[in-house]
């Protein structure tokens, strides 16, 4: 891709109302491109995308979606770059123009940072301050449960693994560290330099950790071996910030929930369900091998009512909620006009989707 | 106070069990301190002193307590610095040896700063990341509640009111910049230069906000007009981290609810009830004037089962716990060890309490 005007034709297809001061403002920023909204589901609901006209592809060079692609590459020949609303590609790696074409698909990864990073730390302290059986004493309008003093553990010096060090690993740690908490981290790839350990996505500004400067030790790998030197490492709160890949499917289960019950440690996921073997945490929580979890996302979803995750001890689920601010729309355009600039320019794009990795 | 060995006599009078690590600790590390232990309360009931034989303050030069003073002056003729492990001494200050004696008076304020703001931070994140909520949907095993979309506004750009920026507000301080927020203090004196900035008190390593950096705005006094120019500054959530004085009692009342309606600000008190004007912030509440309130201590203590505060639109009541840490008597042990240090030294002691302002 060359520098210079825009000619792109965009067509942002999301569900919902259109956002027309932030298409306006990109209007006027970029003045050779061409916006086409269309809603796939202007009453919200993320269906799928078959109420569109397939005709609306045609002649787009840009599409930004949730999950509204064509049918298929065909039906979009000028299409070169997809840019997702949604943070990861899991939704469709199986859909030919992910397996068959080199169309560049980037993801608005970073934007969630702040509002999971939140949750876990929300969640983490309703736990460990008792804040669910302190709001059951309100409801019954009883100062103190008899006997009972709630003494906490508070956090300071406690150990944080942050299992992912990407965007929303990186907010978490910045709180962790806030709180005086000692981090450590575990990525796919070694970094063992300044550069790999920047953060090369896109971070909300004031958030993160974009030098990679926090973590007091890092770990990788892609082996149980490297992942279970990593669990050995006296760990308060385990958080799963990493993408679904067929690597990391199950990656914590059984024998890990053994590791981690040396340090009884607390375990949140708002990756996705598939990443923990949900009856294998089950388990550990009914034996008290952890001191409770907290998951956002759950295997399957919905969560069937029968399921005995629901009511499993010291466990906090929550229906895929944590990503959802109020700033989400504002923010994915963010990671849009990056990348339009970054097209303009001539460099090279922030948070590409690389097929061979997955993510 | 001059320097060299001591020869100090000191009475260490705290509930529970004798804390005989920490004790053999100091005795070894300043080997002319002759330390005796008793516990006025065995059973941590938090009583009075009522059961300590009056003899046993008479020869000593030092006293470690919370409560546990000597009846009179007279009882403790030697006696020339008492180190409270509470925070504040206003619950001493109608004391003869308060008010009538010189005697050197410190707390162990800067040891509720990790655990109190832990408890503001997930307090407020309960409240705006709906978790009782989702609680009740969990206990129902409900996926979510029907139509319902689960949207938080995260704190990314919001606005942090510290009123009170001294150990506590500090680290409330510290996580609200990790999360992204814009913090601004309001302080009883003007805090014009670097060094009046700076906290001069105990500080838990590695927490708060030692050099006073993290604000980007001061604001002080002790009158109305000041107190209004800050509350009317955007604050979308106001924590009131500040003692209880003469100056202080019913500092937030209706006026100041009427300010913060503008932004609907949401308020978390965890420093004395009385500092609110509680039937003024149940109004507020029941008409919607504040986005809700998340309280640890309340007026009267215990609250009554019938007090309307119970049942205040989106409150959050806890019974004063948010200070009790499990390393509370570690860390204010702590303060004690550092002010022997400067004691040994000929240093002032850091924590001292200023008898006129009243904390
Ligand atoms: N609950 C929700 O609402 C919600 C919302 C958004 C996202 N999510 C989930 O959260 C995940 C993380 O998001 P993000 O934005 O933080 O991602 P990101 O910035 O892409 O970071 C992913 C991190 O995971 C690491 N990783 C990838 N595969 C791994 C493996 N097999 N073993 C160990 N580490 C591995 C990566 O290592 P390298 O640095 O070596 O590449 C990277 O550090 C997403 O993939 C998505 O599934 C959930
Ligand atoms: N809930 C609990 O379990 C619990 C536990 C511990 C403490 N507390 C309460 O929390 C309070 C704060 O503790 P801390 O350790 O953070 O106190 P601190 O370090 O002494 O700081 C107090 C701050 O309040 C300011 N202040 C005092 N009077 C004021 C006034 N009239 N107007 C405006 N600001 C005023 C001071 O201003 P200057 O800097 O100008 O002096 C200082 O910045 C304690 O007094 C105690 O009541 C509650």
């Amino acid at each position: 891709m060359g520098g210079g005007p825009l000619k792109d034709k965009i067509l942002v297809a999301i569900p919902g109302k259109e956002p027309t001061e932030i298409i306006k403002h990109l209007e006027k920023k970029f003045p050779d491109i061409e916006i086409t909204f269309v809603s796939p589901a202007p009453d919200f609901t993320f269906k799928d995308s078959k109420n569109l006209p397939i005709s609306i592809f045609k002649d787009k060079t840009i599409l930004v979606t949730f999950f509204s692609l064509p049918p298929t590459p065909e039906d979009a020949p000028s299409l070169d770059w997809i840019h997702f609303f949604s943070a990861g590609t899991n939704h469709v790696v199986d859909h030919p123009i992910y397996k068959d074409t080199d169309i560049t698909l980037t993801t608005s990864s970073g934007v969630h940072g702040p509002q999971i990073a939140e949750w876990v730390i929300g969640t983490a302290l309703a736990h460990s301050h008792n804040l669910y059986n302190l709001y059951e004493r309100q409801k019954e309008h009883k100062w103190k449960e008899e006997g009972r003093r709630y003494v906490v553990h508070d956090l300071v010096k406690q150990r944080l693994g942050v299992l992912g060090y990407g965007s929303i690993g990186r907010q978490v740690a910045r709180l962790a560290k806030a709180l005086g908490m000692d981090v450590i981290a575990y990525t796919a790839t070694p970094k063992d330099t300044p550069e790999k350990r920047a953060d090369n996505g896109y971070i909300v500004p004031g958030t993160g950790d974009p030098d990679g400067e926090i973590p007091s030790k890092w770990y990788s790998g892609l082996g149980k071996e490297d992942l279970h030197e990593f669990l050995k490492q006296d760990i308060d709160i385990l958080v799963l910030t990493l993408p679904l890949t067929d690597d990391t499917r199950h990656m914590i289960s059984t024998p890990e929930f053994e590791i981690l019950s040396r340090k009884h440690t607390f375990i949140s996921n708002i990756s996705r369900g598939a990443i923990i073997d949900q009856p294998a945490m089950i388990a550990a929580l009914e034996k008290g091998l952890i001191r409770g979890a907290a998951v956002d996302v759950t295997d399957p979803e919905p969560l069937p009512d029968d399921d005995p995750l629901w009511s499993a001890p010291n466990t906090i689920v929550t229906p895929h909620v944590s990503g959802n601010a109020s700033s989400y729309i504002e923010r994915a355009f963010g990671v849009l006009e990056l990348n339009l600039e970054k097209r303009q320019k001539g460099e090279p794009l922030v948070n590409v989707v690389n097929r061979r990795r997955g993510y």
